[in-house]
């Protein structure tokens, strides 16, 4: 169970450098084992291009080392301090995607300006107020704005997506740096309208009631 | 017949993710049987990266499934509607290519602002009004505006082309993109001069007549 | 003779995929050879992926076939226009490469902002009023602002790159296409000074005395 | 010694290219062997995609040939000065990488923006004043304005990034054009609160007592 977590955590956190998400060793990817609590979780300032999955750390809840030689990302207590008050939350992503993270530092807040903002998203993307890295300063700031949005933007800083799983996590983080390039890249031609309240409703429900494979 | 457009629909699909229009599991390309009618088009949600010619649906008018294991892309009712209402269409593909909808997310035409756009589409790019994902309200918004360009916009939303065949659906999608970077990139520093009507002519009879190999 | 340069004129075609400066079918390269007087040219509408060094066309001054089974570049008249009004040119490519093209949609010059400018092109980068497709007017159009730069921007068109081999115009095309990236991005945030005429004579100096394998 | 460090040179020049920093031949990287006093640097010219590690070109610190066959980069002397007047540079970059040099040739110095400049950078992102390419002008330029930053930027010219070793110093190039490409998007559509110079400290204490493997 744990080693398809591992398996899993690995690719994801290699996806953000194929996708275009990550540059050097920016970002980190982790995902959560429901039944024993273990966190899988990238080390800190690794090639992705070398990684591999037995290089992945595995903490308990407290951030203890459960396997691994290395050590784990520097933002792992925010991971931690996440996964503890969203006990629905499987997989956390972090990224400095460069569009994403051009809202993010002027504290915007992404409408949802577009579908496929309402199918993926299913509400407005927010922005935290600027957090500190002292304590638990950057996830208490993401509490107080997450809505069912899986993406949240860091004021002067980056992108965390969480979702159930962190294979679903990677999808968000990928879809939010594709449409916030397209939006920014409206926003400097107009001001787009913003789909009201029952269109967004009505792209999302047919996203999650129809999309895909069943 | 059928294996021969399977195989054509599979390959403008991939295209697609190696062309860059789109990202994870977004848009999709269908192609049109001119004898039997049937529609062959991407199953919904599935990996570009791993999907195969046998993956591809092959449906009838109604959208009856006459040969496939997966269900087919929930835009599949606009494709049909489409090939319904016109009859010279052989191939059609969505996507929300970032520079295309840039143009899109505003509801903003693209006038023949270059000689490439009269090459390719012979006259302004259309940009539907908003329309809503319910019954045939996107295939009803693009028959209102449809005109020579094999490319329409679609309001907050994302492009169609459609054109005789997949692979010219794909040139279309493709050129449209590169088209609509290069305007995004001149508008923000100046308003191009559009080109008059009979030079926009000129160009579309010169590429038409003489491009190619005949 | 006639082999290696349509070897180097394959090389450079396939350049300017790979280079990312042109998209599907459009652009095209040719080479001289100053022996025969005859031109290597691109074929028309051909994938640049599956161009072979034998799908090269060899027509003489008059645009006559020598060698080849395919129809030449629907742009042949223009570099054969060019070759003979320019009788140091031995290499021209034209492409519709996205930066350098928005600045040519607009019919603005690219002044001597950078010292890579200075280093490449020696001076401003002209453009010309725009040309309608017939008869030699693209031809004429350049020679009416062609200086020491082996770049010209067409109005609501493109790029020509002329220099003395295939291989020094493409070297020009790309570093055209690098400079206007930069110096969009520049314009969106200011105006840069201008390299007073002295200044920019010391690059161009410098790089045509100093730099690279002697 | 030297061979170490004429492999890691190599590798670094290799990587402007694959790291999309350089276009053709433009840019070099060079590293200093701290017992002899060599300098290891590009050879002037050479393609990226052929070069090799031995065709790189070691000079003693009065820029005489040691090893070698071929010219050493025109900007050898510009690297020389620095090494001279900062001893404890290991590694040098040269590149006119698009998103830095766009705030560069408007002579703009890049604040503290967001938290991943004061990880990287500690600092405000220094610009010189226009420098001519006579004498020891760029180098003495760059002194003018060297703080605790790795980067440098060289008004209406590029970038250089100086630190203990060629790899941190390809570390800085990199994540330099990455937050110039971020904060080039933020100030199209505003403008940032610049993180006050504690929080700095804060955000450069922590990436350099507990970021990476120890």
């Amino acid at each position: 169970m744990l080693e398809k977590l591992r398996k899993e955590v690995w690719k994801v956190n290699i996806s953000l450098l194929k996708c275009g998400l990550v540059t050097m060793h920016s970002g980190n990817a982790s995902g959560r084992d429901f039944q024993t609590g273990y966190i899988t979780i990238k080390p800190s300032g690794v090639d992705y291009e070398t990684l591999k999955p037995e290089n992945l750390v595995i903490v308990n809840q407290n951030g203890e080392i459960i396997e691994g030689a290395l050590t784990p990302s520097v933002d792992m207590p925010i991971h931690l301090y996440l996964y503890k008050n969203l006990p629905e939350i499987g997989g956390i992503i972090h990224t400095h995607s460069n569009y994403a993270t051009s809202f993010a530092a002027l504290g915007m807040s992404i409408p949802a300006y577009l579908t496929a903002i309402a199918d993926e998203f299913g509400s407005l993307i927010p922005c935290t107020r600027y957090a500190s890295n002292e304590g638990d300063e950057i996830g208490k700031a993401i509490l107080e704005v997450k809505n069912e949005s899986p993406a949240v933007l860091i004021k002067n800083h980056g992108v965390f997506t969480l979702d159930n799983s962190p294979e679903k996590a990677l999808k968000a983080a990928v879809m939010l740096e594709d449409i916030a390039k397209t939006l920014h890249l409206a926003l400097l031609k107009g001001e787009p309208d913003i789909l009201p309240p029952e269109e967004v409703k009505k792209w999302w429900d047919r996203y999650h009631s129809w999309y895909g494979q069943r």
